[in-house]
């Protein structure tokens, strides 16, 4: 059994790892930690949870997480930096569902998040956890910083493509909807019912924190600078993310060239089905699973959209961290994931 | 034109009422006031007025407030009864949207609101402002206490019943059922869409506000003490009410005796349709309308299910105060309510 | 493993039935079938199965059902009447989703259905598979009628109350609401988005074909005839049932006489938690598990109001079939019934 | 008084046109046809309007028809043009809200609506109706195309950058995002709250209908041909369009300078508002009105991204054609037009 510690179980991606986390037959989960909810039952706050655990909330203690295998940071930016070095420090592994540990450009991670980095060496070490990409260099690592919901999405949705070479690099759009789940579990008037349901929007149109991670993603994937236009929107819905991508091929493709290269790409892996020619990704197909979902067309001999489907809380948050910690444990890749998506 | 000012205009109910007054042909909107608003105009914060109004944000105070013909409060509880009293004391009408008003029995409304009450001497000369029961005194008041939301509906439900004495006044259930708009525009995790969409709770069940409104208001129509079991819920939508009256008849009455009592009850009410035998109202056909459905069905000799849906902003809050306005200041009642719910 | 058919799983029973088989260890889908879809790949119906199972719908022959164990019929009523005897016959044992085994008078079930029944003598045998009251009879039954999804949640909110013959037994209201997968995947004009969603409404209330399976269901739990008011509702949201219970207690009780009474009936059941004092259930904290949560308010010293939620499509209909699959054949209860309902 | 008849009111455009019409003060409906609903009250189908008007359907018979000033077709395509025509040569005015006489390329709209067009020669004669692009022409016209819903938005956010010549016209891609009322009032599973709701999706992404009436619509507002890549989507919601449009620029352009490109260009327009540099449009804001919102964000200099968003049952279909009929009888054209959109 791997011991496992969650701080900042309290949010949506806190309460989703732990979901998941009690039914994986090979976690025990020995201490959730929230600064403000001491002494609480965690089904108080999620009562999904009651009578599935007797979990209680206690301070993030070094103490107790350095008793841990692994210790999970579902925090908002900037905690993870602050308390994981002390962990890390005597061995233990660490996945960052935060942003901490994912811009290896640190001037530009300050720009984008606004405080100043605390622990720069650790970003250096830090392993990017988009499994499909990185699975050997996660098996091997201590840190992990477990990517973002779009960037997971767009980078997904280009991999073959870049690896192929055939698309140009600099004239990518990703439009992406995500349902608002992604923007946490914050009491914002924005994200309650009345706003955010039956309604449609942009946001973060001139620069949404994704933007940098996503560039960066791609960029390593195709092993050479990567720009994008990214414009993210708000869906009235609680999960579900669907990456809309326009990209210039370099040269003809056909649908089925295209077929070829992404099933071939994603031939090995479980969390990665390419539609039939013709269908279209829901997101109420992914929901409740760590699936990715990827369709295509062709629109001219130049001209591709890839569309990408996924749970931004499974695939997109703490479904792929605990595939990344899987695979940091060499434990079969789908264990604990194999739910299957919930239609209707 | 009627001078009319708002204070507290950056809630649900102010936004609706704001909306309706800004369309109402004998209306001049001479200021709107927020403390924490001061300065911003109204297009700021409520998008759907921009281009319709160039109305901006000024501080609460009584020099400018004191140039109306009427003040609506469209404030939380314990606001109107600090604020109304030095403009009604120079002869300015006022409606309270809010509940400082509604409840002559003070020392219950200070037990519900758990706060002391300051304006006890208003309280006795209030009249409570639901339309088609107190038309009469409506139009010689200088204090109108807007009713709530749940109240309207279920008085409006039972009206014709308690009038002609028929049913039980001590066995009544009235299961409600609200949209998330009835919370106030308030930054709440819990109407958060995350938390309100896809779900279905009770809430208040142990002694909602509204429970001794609800008990006046019947007695007050029945001319005796009546009781009632009032359990609330709270709907996964932005607006509707529907109640749902479960009441023991007195005597045997047939659907036709009854659909004759609902349709003589209201014949000559514009705002309130009697369904014919055998239709159930729904909320959609009320939305955005000061409209009420009424809809019922004997079960059996002595039972009686009424249901009742209205527009919990429109008919249960905002579109009311502008029916009590017309009323009050003699102007055909249905100007600038005339507005038809939209579907779908 | 224990091979099973399924005879109609293209409706949401017949979806959510197999994500659960597909899930359980001890199971193997020998076949799926339906008269209009045969040769399609289940994929196709439902994408969230894309890479998670191959099989294709094939025609409901005896032949290929007959290899099987146990055949689940997720069949609108008056299909398992016909298909099943010849099944039952051979020895194999059937659970039937639909309604045509739950009504034990022929002549009610034909009322309410409005069609012949044409296989009485099954009806007599067959055991209604309400896990928490009748274990001890499904554990040897050939035939089990699987409840419906609003008598299952009645019934589980009554059931310590009438054994403890605490209650009135003629004057319950049950006051339920559903989503709107409760009707089933079928093209219907009123449960479309825009027909459904954002608006709320009563119906079947003049009698719905669950209230006599409601009242067969508390007769039998309370040994002497029950009798109900039950006014159902269509909630804007997907899954999940509650439902509002009105009852008189017939001597004074307090909540916490209450609440022994509940944790002493349910303390062995997995899938029922009984919430505590002052909570209240809502559906979000069921969706996606066989959980059935149970919350109440004792109102005055002689009424009660129990409000119990499930969802609609586990433990109203075929997590509860599973449940009584495991019961059936003698498998720990809760395999592959452990998931933890999705929130948010 | 405008004489007016409905062709086809039973559908949502029909339902938000009588809507509309009931509220407008110089119009007098005069007859609604449905083939299969002749007989029925109107407020059978569409619950809002009880207490509200008491027409009924009617046959479609020319000799009713003919008696009005203008016959609205709200009907699918391929019914305007076969019944239009008798009206037209006894001079009545036709506003199609179908498809019929949009496409001036007969072979265009044949291989997209895969029947034989029957009236080619009035499609020579049809205006456009785009009230912003076409006004004077509507003014003298005898049948009006009103506008699809998503060629409406692309439009009324090109125009302004098409005219002032400063966009590449063959790399425009609009990534459009659509609610359910779209669909029309039709049976359609796929439509249902069940599938619809919490989920989103692309569709008809290889060639939408839409496709060639934005690339006409574009290219008369360019004088030139304008090629563009168009991916609709499906919101789980009821009414909005939200269209995120991504262009090339021609010339250097500041965010002030599209600003004031675009204030300038639609500085006489009630129904489109500009929005402030660094506001975004959502579709909440427009629900329910005929306003149209216009945002934008110049992501390089050369890059810019125009998001435009409406209500599409309003200024994407009956709003519009209001708005087309008041410019046609030259009436004021705001009149009966001026509601403000619903928030919350």
């Amino acid at each position: 059994m791997i011991k496992v510690g969650i701080v900042g179980a309290s949010g949506w991606t806190g309460c989703e790892l732990l979901r998941l986390l009690l039914q994986h037959p090979q976690v025990d989960i020995v201490a959730i930690t929230s600064r403000s909810l001491e002494g609480k039952a965690i089904s108080e706050l999620f009562p999904n949870l009651l009578g599935q655990s007797l979990l209680v909330f206690s301070q993030p203690k070094v103490e107790v997480l350095s008793q841990c295998d692994l210790v999970f940071f579902a925090t908002p930016h900037g905690v993870a930096m602050q308390q994981a070095p002390k962990l890390l420090n005597q061995g233990i592994k660490v996945i960052d569902l935060g942003a901490d540990f994912r811009l290896k450009d640190i001037t530009t991670w300050q720009n984008y998040y606004q405080i100043k980095h605390s622990a720069k060496a650790w970003v250096e070490k830090a392993v990017y956890g988009l499994c499909e990409v990185n699975r050997n260099k996660i098996k091997t690592a201590q840190l992990i910083a477990n990517p973002g919901c779009y960037p997971t999405a767009v980078s997904l949705g280009l991999k073959p493509l870049l690896e192929a070479n055939c698309i140009n690099t600099s004239t990518i759009i990703a439009d992406c909807k995500s349902g608002v789940s992604g923007a946490g579990r914050v009491a914002n008037m924005a994200m309650g019912l009345c706003e955010a349901s039956e309604s449609f929007k942009a946001y973060g149109v001139s620069g949404h924190r994704h933007l940098p991670e996503i560039k960066q993603s791609l960029s390593d994937v195709a092993n050479t600078a990567v720009d994008l236009i990214f414009v993210p929107h708000l869906l009235p819905m609680i999960r579900g993310i669907l990456a809309t991508i326009y990209v210039d091929l370099t040269q003809d493709l056909s649908n089925e060239a295209v077929f070829d290269l992404f099933t071939q790409a994603y031939k090995n892996e479980q969390f990665v089905q390419v539609l039939p020619i013709g269908s279209t990704p829901e997101t109420r197909a992914v929901k409740g699973s760590n699936q990715c979902h990827i369709g295509f067309y062709v629109l001219s001999p130049q001209k591709l959209v890839v569309i990408c489907a996924l749970d931004n809380l499974q695939k997109g948050a703490s479904a792929q961290a605990v595939q990344n910690m899987n695979i940091l444990f060499d434990i079969p890749e789908q264990t604990g994931l194999s739910q299957i998506a919930t239609i209707p």
